[in-house]
Protein backbone atom coordinates (compact mmCIF):
# COMPACT_ATOMS: atom_id res chain seq x y z
CA UNK A 1 0.00 0.00 0.00
CA UNK A 2 1.46 3.26 -0.89
CA UNK A 3 1.54 6.17 1.75
CA UNK A 4 -1.03 7.79 0.02
CA UNK A 5 -3.71 5.28 -0.03
CA UNK A 6 -2.99 4.17 3.72
CA UNK A 7 -3.37 8.27 4.36
CA UNK A 8 -6.68 7.80 2.84
CA UNK A 9 -7.66 4.93 4.58
CA UNK A 10 -6.71 6.71 7.86
CA UNK A 11 -8.90 9.59 6.71
CA UNK A 12 -11.89 7.23 6.43
CA UNK A 13 -11.49 5.82 9.35
CA UNK A 14 -11.65 9.25 11.05
CA UNK A 15 -14.44 10.09 9.00
CA UNK A 16 -16.64 7.61 10.44
CA UNK A 17 -17.49 9.45 13.44
CA UNK A 18 -19.78 12.17 12.90
CA UNK A 19 -18.06 14.02 15.87
CA UNK A 20 -14.93 13.71 14.30
CA UNK A 21 -16.14 14.84 10.80
CA UNK A 22 -17.83 17.15 12.57
CA UNK A 23 -14.35 18.96 13.91
CA UNK A 24 -12.74 18.71 10.19
CA UNK A 25 -9.77 16.53 11.30
CA UNK A 26 -7.01 15.35 8.75
CA UNK A 27 -4.85 12.53 8.55
CA UNK A 28 -1.71 13.97 8.08
CA UNK A 29 0.56 11.16 8.50
CA UNK A 30 0.92 7.58 9.88
CA UNK A 31 3.28 5.06 10.55
CA UNK A 32 3.29 1.96 13.33
CA UNK A 33 2.54 2.92 16.83
CA UNK A 34 1.91 6.64 15.26
CA UNK A 35 -0.15 9.40 13.84
CA UNK A 36 -0.42 12.80 12.66
CA UNK A 37 -3.68 14.22 12.56
CA UNK A 38 -4.37 18.47 11.76
CA UNK A 39 -7.33 20.62 12.41
CA UNK A 40 -8.36 23.82 11.72
CA UNK A 41 -9.22 26.62 14.43
CA UNK A 42 -13.25 27.82 13.46
CA UNK A 43 -15.46 29.68 15.21
CA UNK A 44 -17.30 27.16 16.37
CA UNK A 45 -14.57 25.79 18.54
CA UNK A 46 -14.44 28.27 20.67
CA UNK A 47 -14.93 28.31 24.43
CA UNK A 48 -14.47 32.43 25.02
CA UNK A 49 -15.52 34.56 22.31
CA UNK A 50 -14.14 37.86 24.23
CA UNK A 51 -10.23 35.96 23.25
CA UNK A 52 -11.24 33.65 20.78
CA UNK A 53 -9.39 30.78 22.59
CA UNK A 54 -10.51 27.01 21.29
CA UNK A 55 -12.17 24.85 23.84
CA UNK A 56 -10.75 22.88 25.80
CA UNK A 57 -13.09 20.37 25.41
CA UNK A 58 -12.32 20.35 21.72
CA UNK A 59 -7.95 19.92 22.59
CA UNK A 60 -9.35 16.98 25.21
CA UNK A 61 -11.07 15.21 22.13
CA UNK A 62 -8.33 15.68 19.85
CA UNK A 63 -5.95 13.92 22.64
CA UNK A 64 -8.28 11.47 23.09
CA UNK A 65 -8.66 10.23 19.66
CA UNK A 66 -5.10 10.72 18.55
CA UNK A 67 -4.32 7.91 21.21
CA UNK A 68 -6.59 5.80 20.14
CA UNK A 69 -6.11 5.87 16.95
CA UNK A 70 -1.75 5.64 17.38
CA UNK A 71 -3.33 2.13 19.28
CA UNK A 72 -5.38 1.10 15.83
CA UNK A 73 -1.95 1.94 13.65
CA UNK A 74 -0.33 -1.43 14.85
CA UNK A 75 -3.23 -3.51 14.26
CA UNK A 76 -4.50 -3.82 17.46
CA UNK A 77 -8.45 -3.27 18.46
CA UNK A 78 -8.43 -0.46 20.92
CA UNK A 79 -12.62 0.12 21.47
CA UNK A 80 -13.13 2.11 24.03
CA UNK A 81 -11.29 4.74 26.29
CA UNK A 82 -10.81 3.84 29.68
CA UNK A 83 -9.12 7.20 31.00
CA UNK A 84 -7.79 10.36 29.44
CA UNK A 85 -5.38 13.23 30.49
CA UNK A 86 -5.32 16.40 29.12
CA UNK A 87 -2.31 19.38 30.44
CA UNK A 88 -3.03 22.58 28.93
CA UNK A 89 -0.18 24.76 28.34
CA UNK A 90 -1.09 27.58 25.57
CA UNK A 91 -4.62 29.08 24.71
CA UNK A 92 -5.09 28.71 20.82
CA UNK A 93 -7.27 31.56 18.58
CA UNK A 94 -5.93 31.03 15.23
CA UNK A 95 -4.87 28.72 12.80
CA UNK A 96 -4.09 25.02 11.88
CA UNK A 97 -3.56 22.70 15.21
CA UNK A 98 -1.03 19.39 14.61
CA UNK A 99 -1.33 16.39 16.93
CA UNK A 100 1.10 14.28 16.88
CA UNK A 101 -0.03 10.80 18.82
CA UNK A 102 2.48 8.20 19.23
CA UNK A 103 1.94 4.60 21.94
CA UNK A 104 3.51 4.43 25.10
CA UNK A 105 2.63 0.47 25.84
CA UNK A 106 0.76 -1.71 23.87
CA UNK A 107 -1.09 -4.15 26.09
CA UNK A 108 -3.17 -7.06 26.09
CA UNK A 109 -5.95 -5.86 28.26
CA UNK A 110 -5.16 -2.15 28.25
CA UNK A 111 -2.73 0.12 26.01
CA UNK A 112 -1.75 3.70 26.64
CA UNK A 113 -0.73 6.57 24.00
CA UNK A 114 0.76 10.08 24.56
CA UNK A 115 -0.65 13.07 22.40
CA UNK A 116 1.18 16.27 21.66
CA UNK A 117 -0.81 19.65 20.02
CA UNK A 118 1.15 21.99 18.33
CA UNK A 119 0.22 25.34 16.68
CA UNK A 120 1.32 26.07 13.39
CA UNK A 121 4.30 28.71 15.07
CA UNK A 122 5.45 24.95 16.34
CA UNK A 123 4.67 26.00 19.84
CA UNK A 124 3.15 23.81 22.14
CA UNK A 125 -0.45 24.00 23.24
CA UNK A 126 -2.00 21.22 24.81
CA UNK A 127 -0.82 17.22 25.43
CA UNK A 128 -1.97 14.44 27.17
CA UNK A 129 -2.27 10.57 27.37
CA UNK A 130 -5.19 8.30 27.33
CA UNK A 131 -5.39 4.27 28.00
CA UNK A 132 -7.22 2.27 26.01
CA UNK A 133 -9.54 -0.97 26.38
CA UNK A 134 -8.38 -3.57 23.76
CA UNK A 135 -11.28 -5.94 21.93
CA UNK B 1 -32.70 36.96 42.38
CA UNK B 2 -34.87 34.18 41.99
CA UNK B 3 -33.80 30.29 41.03
CA UNK B 4 -35.67 30.82 38.14
CA UNK B 5 -33.28 34.60 37.14
CA UNK B 6 -30.21 32.65 38.38
CA UNK B 7 -30.92 29.75 36.22
CA UNK B 8 -31.36 31.87 32.87
CA UNK B 9 -28.72 33.93 33.94
CA UNK B 10 -26.58 31.00 34.02
CA UNK B 11 -27.87 29.79 30.30
CA UNK B 12 -26.72 32.81 29.08
CA UNK B 13 -23.28 32.45 30.60
CA UNK B 14 -23.08 28.74 28.74
CA UNK B 15 -23.95 29.85 25.55
CA UNK B 16 -21.67 32.76 25.37
CA UNK B 17 -19.38 30.03 23.87
CA UNK B 18 -20.01 28.89 20.41
CA UNK B 19 -19.11 25.26 21.15
CA UNK B 20 -21.27 25.43 24.22
CA UNK B 21 -24.26 26.45 22.00
CA UNK B 22 -23.89 23.84 19.62
CA UNK B 23 -23.63 21.03 22.62
CA UNK B 24 -26.62 22.40 23.29
CA UNK B 25 -26.24 22.41 27.28
CA UNK B 26 -28.77 23.48 29.52
CA UNK B 27 -28.18 24.88 32.80
CA UNK B 28 -30.68 22.70 35.52
CA UNK B 29 -29.50 24.01 38.64
CA UNK B 30 -26.94 26.22 40.54
CA UNK B 31 -25.70 26.76 43.82
CA UNK B 32 -22.76 27.56 45.88
CA UNK B 33 -20.20 26.10 44.66
CA UNK B 34 -22.11 23.58 42.30
CA UNK B 35 -23.88 23.15 38.63
CA UNK B 36 -25.78 20.81 37.48
CA UNK B 37 -26.02 20.89 33.53
CA UNK B 38 -27.81 18.29 31.13
CA UNK B 39 -26.87 17.29 27.61
CA UNK B 40 -29.54 15.31 24.89
CA UNK B 41 -27.47 12.63 23.44
CA UNK B 42 -27.74 13.45 19.28
CA UNK B 43 -26.75 11.41 16.18
CA UNK B 44 -23.58 14.43 15.66
CA UNK B 45 -21.83 13.84 19.07
CA UNK B 46 -21.21 9.88 18.48
CA UNK B 47 -18.13 8.73 18.39
CA UNK B 48 -18.75 5.24 16.59
CA UNK B 49 -21.51 4.63 14.37
CA UNK B 50 -22.04 1.24 14.62
CA UNK B 51 -22.89 1.21 18.73
CA UNK B 52 -24.17 5.21 18.54
CA UNK B 53 -21.88 5.80 21.89
CA UNK B 54 -21.08 9.50 22.51
CA UNK B 55 -17.45 10.82 21.63
CA UNK B 56 -15.07 10.85 24.97
CA UNK B 57 -14.43 14.44 23.67
CA UNK B 58 -18.02 15.22 24.38
CA UNK B 59 -18.01 14.22 27.86
CA UNK B 60 -14.25 15.14 28.56
CA UNK B 61 -16.09 18.63 27.42
CA UNK B 62 -18.72 18.41 29.68
CA UNK B 63 -16.38 17.63 32.42
CA UNK B 64 -14.14 20.28 31.41
CA UNK B 65 -16.83 23.11 31.44
CA UNK B 66 -18.71 21.79 34.25
CA UNK B 67 -16.30 21.81 36.84
CA UNK B 68 -15.22 25.48 35.53
CA UNK B 69 -18.98 27.12 35.93
CA UNK B 70 -18.97 24.93 39.31
CA UNK B 71 -16.23 27.23 40.37
CA UNK B 72 -17.45 30.08 38.75
CA UNK B 73 -20.65 29.70 41.22
CA UNK B 74 -18.24 30.71 44.36
CA UNK B 75 -18.11 34.27 42.66
CA UNK B 76 -14.40 33.49 41.83
CA UNK B 77 -12.72 33.84 38.24
CA UNK B 78 -11.95 31.00 36.83
CA UNK B 79 -9.89 31.85 33.77
CA UNK B 80 -8.79 28.90 32.16
CA UNK B 81 -8.40 24.94 32.82
CA UNK B 82 -4.84 23.76 33.53
CA UNK B 83 -5.42 20.03 33.52
CA UNK B 84 -8.22 17.94 33.19
CA UNK B 85 -8.81 14.05 34.06
CA UNK B 86 -11.70 12.27 32.86
CA UNK B 87 -12.36 8.24 33.46
CA UNK B 88 -15.33 6.76 31.27
CA UNK B 89 -17.52 4.35 33.17
CA UNK B 90 -20.70 2.77 29.94
CA UNK B 91 -21.08 3.75 26.93
CA UNK B 92 -24.08 6.32 26.12
CA UNK B 93 -26.38 5.73 22.91
CA UNK B 94 -29.31 7.61 23.96
CA UNK B 95 -31.36 9.99 26.20
CA UNK B 96 -30.43 12.83 28.21
CA UNK B 97 -27.04 13.41 30.09
CA UNK B 98 -26.96 15.32 33.63
CA UNK B 99 -23.36 16.37 34.93
CA UNK B 100 -23.17 17.35 38.25
CA UNK B 101 -20.56 19.56 39.28
CA UNK B 102 -18.77 20.11 42.75
CA UNK B 103 -16.01 22.41 43.31
CA UNK B 104 -13.22 20.48 45.52
CA UNK B 105 -11.08 22.86 46.85
CA UNK B 106 -11.08 26.95 46.18
CA UNK B 107 -7.37 28.80 45.78
CA UNK B 108 -6.20 31.62 44.67
CA UNK B 109 -4.02 30.30 42.14
CA UNK B 110 -6.35 27.84 41.27
CA UNK B 111 -8.91 25.69 41.98
CA UNK B 112 -10.14 22.04 41.77
CA UNK B 113 -13.53 20.64 40.51
CA UNK B 114 -15.33 17.48 40.18
CA UNK B 115 -17.72 16.44 37.54
CA UNK B 116 -19.97 13.18 37.69
CA UNK B 117 -21.84 12.49 34.63
CA UNK B 118 -25.30 10.17 34.80
CA UNK B 119 -27.17 8.89 31.83
CA UNK B 120 -31.07 9.26 32.61
CA UNK B 121 -31.82 5.92 34.32
CA UNK B 122 -29.32 7.56 36.45
CA UNK B 123 -26.55 5.15 35.73
CA UNK B 124 -22.95 6.62 36.13
CA UNK B 125 -21.31 7.55 32.88
CA UNK B 126 -18.37 9.34 32.93
CA UNK B 127 -16.62 11.68 35.72
CA UNK B 128 -13.35 13.53 36.21
CA UNK B 129 -11.48 16.64 37.64
CA UNK B 130 -10.24 19.72 36.11
CA UNK B 131 -8.09 22.24 37.70
CA UNK B 132 -8.48 25.74 36.98
CA UNK B 133 -6.17 28.80 37.13
CA UNK B 134 -7.83 31.57 38.93
CA UNK B 135 -7.66 35.55 37.46
CA UNK C 1 -17.16 -13.27 59.74
CA UNK C 2 -17.03 -10.75 62.30
CA UNK C 3 -16.43 -7.94 61.77
CA UNK C 4 -13.09 -7.93 64.04
CA UNK C 5 -11.78 -10.89 61.95
CA UNK C 6 -13.21 -9.48 58.81
CA UNK C 7 -10.53 -6.57 59.80
CA UNK C 8 -7.74 -8.13 61.14
CA UNK C 9 -7.52 -10.10 57.72
CA UNK C 10 -7.23 -6.71 55.78
CA UNK C 11 -4.55 -5.76 58.38
CA UNK C 12 -2.71 -9.03 57.57
CA UNK C 13 -3.16 -8.28 53.66
CA UNK C 14 -2.03 -4.82 54.15
CA UNK C 15 1.12 -5.89 55.80
CA UNK C 16 2.65 -8.17 53.01
CA UNK C 17 3.54 -5.46 51.37
CA UNK C 18 7.23 -4.38 52.95
CA UNK C 19 6.46 -0.66 52.02
CA UNK C 20 3.02 -0.59 53.45
CA UNK C 21 3.98 -1.60 56.90
CA UNK C 22 7.12 0.64 56.89
CA UNK C 23 4.04 3.40 56.05
CA UNK C 24 2.09 1.95 58.99
CA UNK C 25 -0.86 1.72 57.50
CA UNK C 26 -4.03 0.83 59.85
CA UNK C 27 -7.27 -1.36 58.41
CA UNK C 28 -10.21 1.27 60.12
CA UNK C 29 -13.16 -0.60 58.39
CA UNK C 30 -14.43 -2.65 54.94
CA UNK C 31 -17.24 -3.39 53.54
CA UNK C 32 -18.32 -4.51 49.82
CA UNK C 33 -16.29 -1.51 47.61
CA UNK C 34 -15.06 0.38 50.58
CA UNK C 35 -12.34 0.17 52.91
CA UNK C 36 -11.08 2.96 55.63
CA UNK C 37 -6.98 3.11 56.07
CA UNK C 38 -5.36 5.14 58.80
CA UNK C 39 -2.25 6.62 58.58
CA UNK C 40 -0.06 8.43 61.21
CA UNK C 41 1.84 11.62 60.12
CA UNK C 42 5.77 10.85 61.00
CA UNK C 43 9.05 12.74 60.82
CA UNK C 44 10.23 10.45 58.35
CA UNK C 45 7.05 11.02 56.27
CA UNK C 46 8.18 14.59 55.15
CA UNK C 47 8.81 16.23 52.44
CA UNK C 48 9.99 19.52 53.32
CA UNK C 49 11.38 19.77 56.89
CA UNK C 50 10.81 23.75 57.20
CA UNK C 51 6.67 23.37 57.02
CA UNK C 52 6.95 19.51 58.27
CA UNK C 53 4.41 18.85 55.70
CA UNK C 54 4.41 15.08 54.38
CA UNK C 55 5.51 13.82 51.09
CA UNK C 56 3.47 14.20 48.30
CA UNK C 57 4.76 10.68 47.53
CA UNK C 58 3.20 9.26 50.73
CA UNK C 59 -0.06 10.43 49.99
CA UNK C 60 -0.02 9.59 45.99
CA UNK C 61 0.68 6.07 47.85
CA UNK C 62 -2.07 5.88 50.09
CA UNK C 63 -4.14 7.08 47.66
CA UNK C 64 -2.81 4.26 45.22
CA UNK C 65 -3.18 1.16 48.01
CA UNK C 66 -6.35 2.46 49.74
CA UNK C 67 -8.22 2.15 45.89
CA UNK C 68 -6.60 -1.20 45.06
CA UNK C 69 -7.56 -2.36 48.13
CA UNK C 70 -11.17 -1.41 47.98
CA UNK C 71 -11.39 -3.16 44.73
CA UNK C 72 -9.84 -6.28 46.56
CA UNK C 73 -12.87 -6.08 48.96
CA UNK C 74 -15.24 -6.93 46.34
CA UNK C 75 -13.37 -10.34 45.96
CA UNK C 76 -12.38 -9.12 42.76
CA UNK C 77 -8.85 -9.89 41.79
CA UNK C 78 -6.79 -6.75 40.82
CA UNK C 79 -3.58 -7.22 39.91
CA UNK C 80 -1.81 -3.97 39.32
CA UNK C 81 -2.06 -0.26 38.62
CA UNK C 82 -3.10 0.93 35.51
CA UNK C 83 -2.87 4.72 36.31
CA UNK C 84 -3.00 6.79 39.17
CA UNK C 85 -3.87 10.39 39.51
CA UNK C 86 -3.97 12.71 42.82
CA UNK C 87 -4.93 15.89 43.48
CA UNK C 88 -3.28 17.76 46.39
CA UNK C 89 -5.48 19.66 48.56
CA UNK C 90 -3.81 20.92 51.55
CA UNK C 91 -0.82 20.21 53.22
CA UNK C 92 0.15 17.92 56.17
CA UNK C 93 2.48 18.46 58.63
CA UNK C 94 0.87 16.48 62.41
CA UNK C 95 -2.11 14.17 63.56
CA UNK C 96 -3.44 11.12 61.97
CA UNK C 97 -4.94 10.73 58.60
CA UNK C 98 -7.87 8.68 56.98
CA UNK C 99 -8.20 7.60 53.58
CA UNK C 100 -11.85 6.75 52.93
CA UNK C 101 -11.59 4.16 49.16
CA UNK C 102 -14.31 3.44 47.24
CA UNK C 103 -14.57 1.38 43.90
CA UNK C 104 -15.88 3.65 41.24
CA UNK C 105 -16.83 0.62 38.57
CA UNK C 106 -15.68 -2.87 38.31
CA UNK C 107 -14.90 -4.65 35.21
CA UNK C 108 -13.65 -7.31 34.09
CA UNK C 109 -10.28 -5.58 32.36
CA UNK C 110 -9.71 -2.60 34.73
CA UNK C 111 -11.76 -1.57 37.67
CA UNK C 112 -12.02 2.15 39.12
CA UNK C 113 -11.53 3.35 42.50
CA UNK C 114 -11.34 6.94 44.39
CA UNK C 115 -10.15 7.37 47.38
CA UNK C 116 -10.29 10.90 49.69
CA UNK C 117 -8.16 11.35 52.57
CA UNK C 118 -8.77 13.68 55.67
CA UNK C 119 -6.40 14.91 58.18
CA UNK C 120 -7.29 14.41 62.10
CA UNK C 121 -9.98 18.06 61.80
CA UNK C 122 -12.09 15.89 58.76
CA UNK C 123 -10.28 18.15 56.52
CA UNK C 124 -9.76 17.64 52.53
CA UNK C 125 -5.72 16.52 52.19
CA UNK C 126 -5.80 14.96 49.03
CA UNK C 127 -7.92 12.61 46.90
CA UNK C 128 -7.63 10.91 43.42
CA UNK C 129 -8.31 7.82 41.31
CA UNK C 130 -6.85 4.76 40.39
CA UNK C 131 -7.65 2.16 37.69
CA UNK C 132 -6.62 -1.17 38.23
CA UNK C 133 -6.00 -4.35 35.94
CA UNK C 134 -8.06 -7.25 36.87
CA UNK C 135 -6.37 -11.05 36.87
CA UNK D 1 30.34 26.39 39.22
CA UNK D 2 31.51 22.75 37.75
CA UNK D 3 29.20 20.16 36.64
CA UNK D 4 30.47 17.96 39.95
CA UNK D 5 29.69 21.08 42.28
CA UNK D 6 26.21 21.53 40.97
CA UNK D 7 25.02 18.02 41.16
CA UNK D 8 26.50 17.74 44.46
CA UNK D 9 24.23 20.64 45.71
CA UNK D 10 21.37 18.74 44.27
CA UNK D 11 22.39 15.89 46.11
CA UNK D 12 22.17 18.17 48.84
CA UNK D 13 18.50 19.38 47.98
CA UNK D 14 16.89 16.02 47.49
CA UNK D 15 18.75 15.12 51.08
CA UNK D 16 17.05 17.98 53.06
CA UNK D 17 13.89 15.71 52.50
CA UNK D 18 13.62 12.73 55.32
CA UNK D 19 11.57 10.53 52.82
CA UNK D 20 13.60 10.73 49.90
CA UNK D 21 16.59 10.23 52.15
CA UNK D 22 15.00 7.12 52.83
CA UNK D 23 14.30 6.15 49.19
CA UNK D 24 17.64 6.79 48.80
CA UNK D 25 17.71 9.00 45.55
CA UNK D 26 20.77 9.91 43.82
CA UNK D 27 20.96 13.30 41.37
CA UNK D 28 22.91 11.55 38.46
CA UNK D 29 22.28 14.89 36.30
CA UNK D 30 21.13 18.13 35.89
CA UNK D 31 20.40 20.84 33.32
CA UNK D 32 18.17 24.08 32.82
CA UNK D 33 14.49 22.38 33.01
CA UNK D 34 15.89 18.87 33.26
CA UNK D 35 17.29 16.80 36.27
CA UNK D 36 17.86 12.63 36.06
CA UNK D 37 17.80 11.12 39.39
CA UNK D 38 18.82 7.39 40.26
CA UNK D 39 16.45 4.79 42.80
CA UNK D 40 17.56 1.60 43.55
CA UNK D 41 15.78 -1.08 43.83
CA UNK D 42 15.58 -2.95 47.51
CA UNK D 43 13.40 -5.24 49.52
CA UNK D 44 11.49 -2.19 51.80
CA UNK D 45 10.23 -0.31 48.44
CA UNK D 46 8.08 -4.27 47.89
CA UNK D 47 4.11 -3.90 46.60
CA UNK D 48 3.54 -7.73 46.38
CA UNK D 49 6.66 -9.84 47.78
CA UNK D 50 5.54 -12.52 45.73
CA UNK D 51 6.87 -11.25 42.30
CA UNK D 52 8.97 -8.28 44.50
CA UNK D 53 7.98 -5.81 42.57
CA UNK D 54 8.08 -2.60 43.45
CA UNK D 55 5.27 -0.54 45.19
CA UNK D 56 3.29 2.29 43.03
CA UNK D 57 3.66 4.74 45.53
CA UNK D 58 7.46 4.47 45.51
CA UNK D 59 7.15 4.90 41.36
CA UNK D 60 4.55 8.15 42.08
CA UNK D 61 7.01 9.80 44.81
CA UNK D 62 9.62 9.88 42.17
CA UNK D 63 7.73 10.91 39.16
CA UNK D 64 6.25 13.44 41.65
CA UNK D 65 9.60 15.07 43.43
CA UNK D 66 11.56 14.16 39.90
CA UNK D 67 9.40 17.06 38.26
CA UNK D 68 9.40 19.40 41.21
CA UNK D 69 13.47 19.64 40.64
CA UNK D 70 13.04 20.15 37.23
CA UNK D 71 11.37 22.82 37.66
CA UNK D 72 14.03 23.75 40.29
CA UNK D 73 16.42 23.78 38.11
CA UNK D 74 14.84 26.80 36.02
CA UNK D 75 15.66 28.90 39.67
CA UNK D 76 11.83 28.87 39.59
CA UNK D 77 10.59 28.50 42.80
CA UNK D 78 7.80 25.42 43.14
CA UNK D 79 6.41 25.21 46.21
CA UNK D 80 3.59 22.51 46.38
CA UNK D 81 2.43 19.54 43.93
CA UNK D 82 -1.24 21.05 42.57
CA UNK D 83 -1.87 17.12 41.11
CA UNK D 84 -0.14 14.18 40.20
CA UNK D 85 -0.66 11.97 37.20
CA UNK D 86 1.46 8.30 36.94
CA UNK D 87 0.74 5.62 34.36
CA UNK D 88 2.54 1.86 35.32
CA UNK D 89 3.93 0.47 32.22
CA UNK D 90 6.13 -2.65 33.64
CA UNK D 91 6.72 -4.17 37.10
CA UNK D 92 10.31 -3.66 38.44
CA UNK D 93 11.99 -6.71 40.82
CA UNK D 94 15.59 -5.64 40.67
CA UNK D 95 18.17 -3.39 39.40
CA UNK D 96 18.45 0.70 39.27
CA UNK D 97 15.73 3.14 38.25
CA UNK D 98 16.42 6.00 36.15
CA UNK D 99 13.96 8.75 36.24
CA UNK D 100 14.18 11.43 33.68
CA UNK D 101 12.05 14.93 34.57
CA UNK D 102 11.93 17.83 32.18
CA UNK D 103 9.74 20.97 32.76
CA UNK D 104 6.81 20.98 30.08
CA UNK D 105 5.32 24.77 30.94
CA UNK D 106 6.68 27.53 33.37
CA UNK D 107 3.94 29.73 34.45
CA UNK D 108 4.23 32.37 36.92
CA UNK D 109 1.04 30.86 39.35
CA UNK D 110 1.90 26.62 38.01
CA UNK D 111 4.26 25.20 36.08
CA UNK D 112 3.83 21.09 34.42
CA UNK D 113 6.75 18.23 34.24
CA UNK D 114 7.00 15.04 33.31
CA UNK D 115 9.48 12.39 34.39
CA UNK D 116 10.27 8.99 32.46
CA UNK D 117 11.37 6.33 34.55
CA UNK D 118 13.56 3.38 33.12
CA UNK D 119 15.06 0.09 34.66
CA UNK D 120 18.29 -0.82 34.27
CA UNK D 121 17.81 -2.64 30.94
CA UNK D 122 16.51 0.96 29.57
CA UNK D 123 12.95 -0.15 29.02
CA UNK D 124 10.18 1.97 30.31
CA UNK D 125 8.75 1.41 33.55
CA UNK D 126 6.27 4.40 34.41
CA UNK D 127 5.99 7.81 33.11
CA UNK D 128 3.59 10.65 34.27
CA UNK D 129 3.15 14.56 34.95
CA UNK D 130 2.93 17.11 38.00
CA UNK D 131 1.59 20.36 37.82
CA UNK D 132 3.03 22.55 40.56
CA UNK D 133 2.33 25.20 42.35
CA UNK D 134 4.68 28.44 42.13
CA UNK D 135 6.32 30.67 45.14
Amino acid sequence: MTEDTQLKLWQERLDISPFQRWLGLRAESAGEGEIEISLLWREELVSNPANKSMHGGILASVIDLGGLYAVLTTKSAAVATVDLRVDYHRPVSAGQLRAVSKVLRLGTKVSSAETTVFDDGGRLVASGRGVYLMG
